[in-house]
């Protein structure tokens, strides 16, 4: 079939999808509630069911239904757990959602060399459960208990960026089955190569727009001899994040440092009955052996102190570490429930760290003169920092505002040479700010996409649009 | 002009090379000298002069050439110092070499964010002596005094990547001219994005054949607190490769962890008049506080003494380090030493840390069996080791010998999931191994390289061959 074609109209696509049916039984539906879970994601963008949803099994049943879609151009929209933020599974031009979720093989641990090989439904916590009696982990923590696949996908993130890097880091290789049905592994198991153009670099952050991962082999890690955490609040946002560069130009290996503004702080302490401060708080673990734990944590003590911070509240066994992250965890959660029946809309950016006090005390001001509330929660080691948006999306003027404030902040963020998003990706929901911050880039992606994915079949409307939609 | 028609005769570039000379004056060349200067990299593999030599000094400059060059379908071929291993410089097809020495500017150093941007042909010492008085550095070291540039296009690693990672972690943005002629940048200072494809990552690695990078964005480290050097002989080369296998699992923070094998120590000592044991040796630096420093060195010393690693040698002072590791750095002229009149082919493969053992063990063996002296030296903490064959260019015995033995360490390591170049790259020296290493992933690479470069006229003839040429 011609690539450039129109596509042809989901009508024609019912002998496909009968075939689908066929084939797959009672692992293809088109039950409206399975179609509906399938097109939302943990978002408040509106969701968009796909025609159908397939749960596959294997690499080859994904190949087998991206070409059977491919020989009739209907769209593949893979899914892994829906816990992405900007509308990434959401079937904007319809289609086949791939549930990978049943590709959950753990296929092999290579201990001596830290690294695994898992199939792409594969959560990390069900990897780390996995991995915890040989002393390793995977480290990358997005929050939610996202698949693998789909944090290969996404570009995801988190808490311990700052110490051991993102997917992008992390991610040796991938298997990938390419518009065409065809599948390739994108490279191997040694730590390092120069044999050839990055492809596992190409795939991390694609978001299903030009393949759809099925394996990923990833770094490990030993669990540290040594972690301790640790709670300090501040007298001002900027403290906070004053010390946080202080910190990482030390070049201490801080493992986690997390900012949560004084709204965030309420609503945690609301939420979670606890009673911390209600003011600009910096959460921090140490990773090592127990000497070095210790000097990193009086190094950065001295920092905070030096910046109006106040004690810290320290936690070292591990269902204290635990409970003091929780409250981290949940903070979305937390944000929520300040405005009974409402959502949250999370933005992210990430700026250089030395524009990071002036990005976030400026989008505070924004945030205070606005009526939705916004708490701050930042992986501030990095530039990163999330707004949550507490909106009622039945409501077109909280949407209208969220818009608004998320327009700002991601300006105020390109004008710093940062990023419209640090981890969250773009979905659908931020593909137009990529004109603003990529320029003559943006037309190298299309490129890429469009030698790829002629047909244009792979997650359509998603990262970048080709001929406009 | 149609991409896909022949390429014109040179003859019939004739008048774009007239417009070239009229344009940049002294600054273009077709002196022989200078052509076959640039025609020719530090390795064995026979050179191929360009038809022409221009002098860039800026982005705008380049842009100008590469257009030039595009609407005659003339080759362009970057060059930065031409310390490239497989040939990467040598214009296959003929052409225009681009010399990028010229843009020479430290653009701006990022203290805060510890970051700096630099033109292409600033070189790694060059940019280190700049950032000394700040206390910075840049880490990355393939021991030769190579342009950022270059290392950027070849995925260069060295010696401290066990610790600070290769090119691909350490780059965090390109401006590249693209085979139109088009100026694009690659990404933000932001320290991480999610926002579209991984285009940085793209092109670092990519030898020119997609574009040419004139200018890069760094990350860059505080000059550690403390630092310590140390050298170790050992019974056995297993003893001193399991050492290693055994630091990397312990999560020691090893800055730098080399292997020069007997044949390499006996070489050293005579070229450089040491008398260090000719044994396997490992040759270890460690980066941090005082305290993590000395941590890390009684760490490593118990796991050396476990594996047969006999008394240590330390160095702590600056010129005391700089001496020890100057017997490393002088390697491969040491190696040539070994037979007066000799150059040196130097290869390197890379292979999971278990199998590292293994494979240079079964290398020895293939080496002791055969005429040519042939030292191994590697970066064993990523699982990296180059065999430096001994051979004088004219003599074909030599180079069918070397051919061979090349063949059959690739061939091993590719067996043991590992990869045909660990750091040198592919350049035309190693075209022909990424068929089996990649499979069908090559065909992507083929079209990536097709989509960008739809003339094939950047650095033709490397990395992936296209219509057989």
């Amino acid at each position: 079939m011609d690539a450039q074609a129109p596509r042809p109209t989901p009508s024609a696509w019912e002998p496909a999808l009968a075939r689908l049916a066929g084939r797959f039984g009672e692992r293809f539906s088109r039950v409206t509630a399975v179609r509906r879970h399938h097109g939302k994601d943990a978002s408040y963008h509106p969701s968009a069911d796909p025609d159908a949803v397939v749960f596959a099994r294997t690499t080859a049943e994904v190949a087998e239904v991206v070409g059977l879609c491919a020989a009739h151009r209907i769209p593949v929209i893979p899914f892994g757990t829906g816990t992405s933020l900007e509308g990434h599974v959401a079937a904007v031009h319809g289609g086949v959602s791939i549930d990978v979720s049943g590709l959950d093989r753990i296929v092999e641990v290579n201990a001596e060399d830290l690294d695994c090989t898992v199939e792409a439904g594969v959560t990390r916590k069900q990897l780390n459960n996995h991995l915890r009696d040989r002393g390793l982990f995977f480290p990358i923590d997005p929050g939610a208990d996202a698949s693998l696949g789909g944090m290969a996908a996404t570009r995801a993130s988190g808490t311990n960026a700052v110490r051991y890097g993102t997917m992008r880091e992390n991610v040796l290789a991938l298997t990938v089955v390419l518009a065409d049905g065809r599948v390739i592994r994108t490279g191997r198991r040694a730590r390092k190569s120069a044999a050839g153009y990055d492809l596992t670099r190409l795939f991390v952050g694609s978001e299903g727009t030009l393949g759809v991962i099925t394996e990923v082999t990833l770094r490990l890690y030993g669990i540290p001899e040594a972690m301790s955490s640790a709670v300090c609040s501040f007298a001002t946002i900027k403290g906070a994040v004053d010390s946080v560069i202080a910190t990482i130009q030390s070049g201490i290996p801080v493992a986690r440092i997390e900012l949560l503004d004084e709204v965030q702080m309420d609503a945690v302490n609301r939420y979670s009955k606890l009673s911390y401060p209600v003011a600009p708080t910096l959460f921090l673990e140490f990773h090592g052996s127990e000497a070095s734990v210790q000097e990193q944590a009086a190094q950065v003590q001295a920092i905070a102190q030096d910046h109006g911070g106040g004690g810290f509240q320290w936690a070292t066994r591990a269902e204290e570490r635990n409970k003091l992250w929780q409250a981290r965890h949940d903070s979305a959660y937390a944000a929520a429930a300040l405005k009974p029946g409402s959502g949250f809309w999370a933005t992210d950016v990430c700026v250089p760290i030395s524009r990071l006090a002036d990005c976030i005390v400026e989008t505070k001001k924004d945030l205070e003169d606005s009526f939705l509330p916004a708490p701050i929660v930042g992986h501030v080691g990095d530039g990163n920092f999330h707004v949550a948006f507490v909106v009622d999306p039945t409501k077109p003027e909280d949407i209208a505002e969220a818009t608004r404030l998320n327009e700002r902040i991601v300006a105020r963020a390109l004008a710093m040479g940062g990023t419209c998003t640090g981890e969250h990706g773009v979905g659908y929901g931020k593909i137009d700010f990529l004109e603003a911050e990529h320029g003559p880039a943006l037309a190298v992606m299309r490129t890429l996409k469009q030698a790829l994915d002629p047909a244009n079949i792979m997650n359509p409307g998603k990262v970048v649009r080709i001929n406009g939609a």
